[in-house]
């Protein structure tokens, strides 16, 4: 931890590298609409056993990071990344979730948003939800996404979801659709502008 | 768990999805049959990292669950889920069913029964029985089931089995034939009604 | 462990299951030819989750067991099994091969013995030796064996093989030469007989 | 340990198996020049399971091995091996590289270089570097290698790299570029050679 920024009853948003990047851009639009502030960073073993090199070659281990952003709405604790943990390792990815939502415990997160991406069906739906309780699918129902049935939501926006109602905390998985072929900036987009259009805050299109 | 049913030398029985999905088919059939109520979950950090999400949209993270069903001729306790562990992680696979033995001995089972779908052979067997002893194996076979004497029985009912020998309880596999290509209701009703003709209970067919 | 014998200075013979079954053939020709008596048993979560059903319909989890032969020569602690662990967890093979060795360790046993297959080669080798010091291959050279010079052996008779050695346990693999297509009966019977010259015994070919 | 050597302010070199084995030679190119001496060895459980063989037939569990090179510049704590962790377990390869980082602390390396080969580009580039800084990355480019800006570096070499600096260690990847189809003795000796010129010693090409 790099910094302890003072939040009040903050919103979490999960956004990490997956189908279509959805969930990393959606998080990073929100990053950049809120400028929220880095304060804290996670290292895992059971993250990829590698580094990630940037254009100036500097190079840094695979991490998860948290973001402050204290607003006048609702204060948001927004996290993203570089990877999800190994395939192989299912155990310590429960191990790394329930870490993550100890912390957003810590912060007095009592709302949870994790964003992904699914593939595209017919009928044009933008965003899917799945939700912890019927009361949560029923309001982000009515904002306009489409009740996610599916069967199953893999990795950390499921995972995440899965054990923040075992602890009794509210939580939505937004699902934006994607060919999932490349990284879809346009699904990333539509899922950050309804998450904001949900929680009562007007995004314009030029962001 | 959510109560602790009064239970009498109950027998436990394990049905999850697998091969044609028989063993879960039985087990939801007696769990019908018996009116038996959930009064237990298992969650498990070995079990696949996703949520699963009904049709109106509520997620929940594979489980687990045990019933209880107190019965004029035999009690039973019945334990059916939505998954197995990962295939990657066998050391995982081996601590949840020594959980399983351990709550089941703990409501003072002495008699499990566990069940499982097997590839249909040209002789038309229905039933297949494996068992932990030759006393067990010669009763079920009498009472119309087939030794079971292919060699391997993988996954939970598998271990269940011989985790059971280990510990002196007795126990039996009974193995419905099934192409394995869809869910099978049929194999499974066929294990249900073994099951029961078996344990001296008996069922119509129109159940 | 089932009963405890007494046995002097054995040689420990590993043979499990592996190429061309070679390993396990040559140890099940010694427990015959010794009429050894099994009375230790070893399970592990490392190996698979399953078990294995005889032809009376009686199951049991895989397991090594060990054989014990007092002889007028050489004593034997003989250990085969059903299995070799999971292929995907090494680190687990790593900690019961290290069991084994504590156990053979326990019995006095200073010389061990593996045993498995490798694919065979033009020049008609039949049994081909690597060793823990250059003084022992030389011996089994002299015997007849080939040195084994190919770089790598895999599994439980490579890594018992490796362990020992650390553990300054004198130690040879013999590796049978086999197509590896089926079990090799042949292959484990020349692995068996030679081993059986090389410490002094004669051997009929009609066993 | 097999003996503890004195060496003053060492800089740390690694070079293991890898992409055109670039690692492993430019490590045995500098052990041979420094006439460095083994002096520790590193065994762990998340290695392969199985033993080398050598020509004569004697097997060894696979390792790292550690040399110590006192020299008049710059002493040199040199480490190369056998393998790389198994793939399975990256949890292990983080436990295995976070001990190896102890234990060129112990020595009191500050300044460590991973040796790796990566795939030839068009522009024939013969060595690319990662740093742990701006400052460090500029000073090699300066002496003549090209910044890495492709994304990741797999393997130890990466982690250590990453794990460094974290821990607050200087540290580079030197990455020769290599055709990687097989053990590029050239693309070793070409990083081999940088590294020496760059910490100020003068090679002469005959070596």
């Amino acid at each position: 931890m790099l910094s302890k920024p003072v939040l009040e009853d903050p919103i979490f948003v999960e956004g990490l590298p997956g189908f279509g990047n959805v969930g990393k851009i959606a998080a990073n639009l929100l990053i950049e609409f809120c400028s929220a502030k880095p304060f804290a960073e996670l290292y895992s073993p059971s993250f990829p056993d590698c580094v990630t090199v940037n254009t100036t070659g500097i190079c840094r281990l695979p991490r998860y990071v948290f973001h402050a952003a204290p607003m006048e709405k609702n204060d948001f604790l927004i996290m993203t990344g570089d990877t999800q943990p190994s395939l192989d390792d299912v155990v310590a990815h429960y191990g790394v979730c329930s870490q993550i939502l100890d912390f957003a415990e810590e912060f007095g997160c009592k709302f949870l948003v994790t964003v992904g991406g699914v593939a595209a069906s017919e009928d044009k739906t933008e965003v899917y939800v799945a939700a912890t309780s019927s009361r949560l699918a029923a309001e982000f129902m009515e904002k306009g996404s489409v009740i996610y049935s599916k069967g199953r939501i893999v990795g950390a926006s499921g995972l995440l979801l899965g054990l923040a109602k075992e602890r009794g905390l509210e939580s939505v998985c937004l699902l934006g659709t994607t060919t999932g072929f490349k990284v879809d900036r346009g699904a990333g987009f539509s899922v950050f502008k309804f998450l904001m259009k949900a929680l009562g805050n007007e995004v314009k299109e030029g962001l």
